[in-house]
């Protein structure tokens, strides 16, 4: 057994209790009262990367939760890996529905459960593992390592970016390492090769001044629903198409190659209908389920309300309705641009003589795809493949990072995806889990990824 | 100066504190935290129907809000005359559109300001105010006076077909004057010579058990937003008809001489734009605006809701929407029939596999039609030349007032509207006001049609 290895397994146990302790703390991002709990989280990661032997850690203050930075610079000849991650979790609400309380974790069946387990601190604290065996027996890494973990990804990263451009230069790297994510299965080691991009809008509509008795208007002036119903029916087509004048311009076709490859990685993910409790499928004519959530661009209603609705009734001529609209976007779309084009379709298909403003909504992230013959990517498949015996599927998430494309424009590095939670570990839903096994697991996938690593990325 | 006129004019000032009196009570009927309210101005009405001079008054408990139910019987030989009112007003929100406050009535420009100004505290009071007339002048009516004010017209009178049936003998008339109304314009009485009847209903709708990530799920299942809005945009036709399969087939189509009493009564309405002060007007082709609003059958969107409706941004792909749908219609139009036909509809134009409900809800109203032969309506039609110094125009509600059918049926009695409240003053829309130079109008109007009335209705 290598000394690494010796090392990693005798502090086992250490690990994690010290896993433990990062989940009693409640980091709750978005919840103004745990604040100070999101504050003492980022203290606990700094301490523990010094700890591990990291030189160099600070914590950032921001408007809001601190980042954690730090770096270990050994030989500017070497690659330059920055380890992304962030320390806050989701809201445990409705607590009624955990079987144990979310920041007392409880192993049961061979899990640890907690809210955060799974996303994402056991995840983090991994890689400081991996780090502290190379301070522990080589006296330190063989590549320069950056350290840059937020406590605000649950809230969606709000004042990141301008950390990142304020940073560039300490943070300039070759590639991004994110600990965020998880594998296929237990047996099914993935890498994920492309995130979708996210921008939408609001729209307002404004019949006339004020809603009116039906009775006495409904005849003869517009109902501020009716347009929008009528409005948003034209967002797609009967083929579930979005129809959206020019959505689909700038979408890269899918290949013969790309549509194997999903195919491939889809045949060994779980069955759709099943896991969403969904009473049916619905979407994108000429493509595979699997093609439409890992490839496909998508515009959804994620809300609407107009007029009276409470309870009962109120026989009323709404004279305002709202919808708001989001698009999960696929290279080389661009979210700005896609607002744009909604605009332009609300200004055309409207009925003629309302009001309407269509407002851009926070939370835009560019798509994002990574070249299967990025070095780095290659490394990460050798490493899984050494850890599962198997090579990894490389999947495609439907979800959006928006900070992976902060990365490739402010840093032009691009983010490798190496995380070991599992599917089905309620990451954002009570009763949030690890696999205790996985735990040493990722210690020694992110030990072997740094080693890898050392002799080149990109 | 008659001595009922002078006594009238005597106490203009008093007559007007205790409107705001009755104003300032939020009887909302339709709020459960309003139940107090609403029983306070049934007391309210009760205790002012008695100081009248009103020998036999009662507040008779329903399973909603109670029934002011009150008789002054002369003389067996006369007319039976029953004054029909109501004393709960809609509720008044959206507040921030109000000017002042919708339970502190305010003056300006010559108008009371306050929820329930026109619909129809003022011209409830009015009654009372012209029947204390007679009590303080002639000791007693001409004719066999009943009241029934209720406190649910605005959440579909619920409860008072029920006590009609069972006070049918106590409440025999033979005519009902409702003061549920108004004229056409501050120098143009009408009356009413058609009420619209009202069904209506609540479609839910849902695609699955939970709300889900729009990123991984939203390319692959239903959103209940968009199966909404592409129902709800089948409701009409590019041509502004209803498209509810068989909606039309029981509507009496307009005759000639239908359409050029309309077009007379129409011609000297206001400017539905104006007074709507919506952007633009929209309809049915093929009918006048006038046509639209008196005799066409409609259906509205009064409310939709689903997904997320908060500030900012949530990607949801949401599994639940709403939507509320009342429809106006004419003779021969059934209300229950109609929401049959909706129901059918729905199962037919859903997006297949995902799951409805389509429930009734209440407020039914059958519509109604009156004789232009009618003596009590050429009485009333005499009375407003007084008023007036001009003929009254017939004109058809666009409204349902769902008890006059109910009184057709239990009393054998049809209903003459009377009424003073002016177009445009906002019933059910913020800022609802009323005229204060009406009420002396009022007053005098009600105190001459029972004189009138005397000498048969019928």
């Amino acid at each position: 057994m290598t000394a690494w290895q010796a090392h990693l397994d005798a502090h086992d146990a250490q690990y994690f209790d010290e896993l433990l302790e990062l989940l009693r703390i409640p980091s709750v991002s978005t919840d103004p009262s745990r604040k100070g709990d999101t504050a003492a989280a980022a203290q606990w990661v700094a301490d523990r990367l010094k700890k591990a032997g990291v030189p160099d850690v600070e914590i950032v203050e921001t408007p809001g939760h601190p980042v954690v930075s730090a770096s270990w610079l050994v030989d500017p000849a070497k690659p330059r890996v920055l380890f992304y991650g962030h320390y806050d979790v989701q809201p445990a609400e409705p607590l009624e529905l955990w079987d144990t309380p979310p920041f007392e974790p409880t192993v049961r069946d061979g899990r640890v459960y907690a809210r955060g387990a799974g996303d994402m601190k056991a995840n983090l604290l991994s890689v400081i593992h991996a780090v502290e065996a190379f301070a522990k027996t080589a006296g330190q890494p063989p590549l320069n390592l950056l350290f840059l973990f937020e406590g605000e990804e649950e809230i969606g990263s709000p004042n990141l970016p301008a950390y990142v451009e304020a940073a560039r230069e300490k943070l300039a790297a070759d590639v991004v390492v994110s600990a965020d994510g998880g594998v296929s299965g237990p047996n099914l080691p993935s890498l994920t090769v492309a995130l979708k991009g996210l921008g939408g809008c609001q729209i307002d509509i404004r019949t006339g001044e004020s809603d009116l008795h039906s009775g006495m208007y409904g005849a003869t002036v517009p109902n501020a629903n009716q347009v929008a119903v009528q409005l948003a029916a034209t967002f797609h087509d009967d083929q579930g198409r979005v129809a959206i004048e020019g959505f689909y311009d700038k979408v890269i076709p899918l290949t013969e190659q790309d549509r194997a490859d999903i195919a491939e990685a889809g045949a060994e993910e779980a069955s759709i209908l099943e896991e969403s409790r969904a009473f049916a499928l619905w979407g994108e004519n000429g493509y595979t389920e699997v093609e439409r959530v890992y490839a496909r661009p998508t515009l959804d209603i994620n809300g609407m309300w107009g007029g009276f609705t409470g309870e009962g009734s109120k026989t009323v001529t709404p004279a305002e309705a709202h919808i708001k609209v989001t698009c999960r976007l696929v290279p080389d779309q661009d979210p700005l641009e896609v607002v744009d084009l909604i605009r332009a379709h609300v200004a055309k298909h409207i009925l003629p003589g309302v009001k309407f403003e269509v407002n851009r909504l926070q939370g835009l992230a560019y798509p994002f795809v990574l070249s299967r013959d990025l070095p780095a990517l290659q490394k990460a498949s050798a490493v899984m493949n050494e850890l599962y015996g198997r090579d990894p599927i490389y999947t495609r998430a439907g979800g959006s990072v928006p900070i992976t494309a902060v990365f490739q424009k402010v840093l032009n590095a691009d983010t490798v995806s190496f995380a070991f939670s599992q599917p089905g570990s309620n990451a954002h839903a009570p009763n949030e889990w690890f696999r205790v096994d996985d735990l040493a697991l990722g210690r020694r996938g992110n030990y072997l990824l740094i080693e890898a690593f050392a002799s080149g990325v990109k």
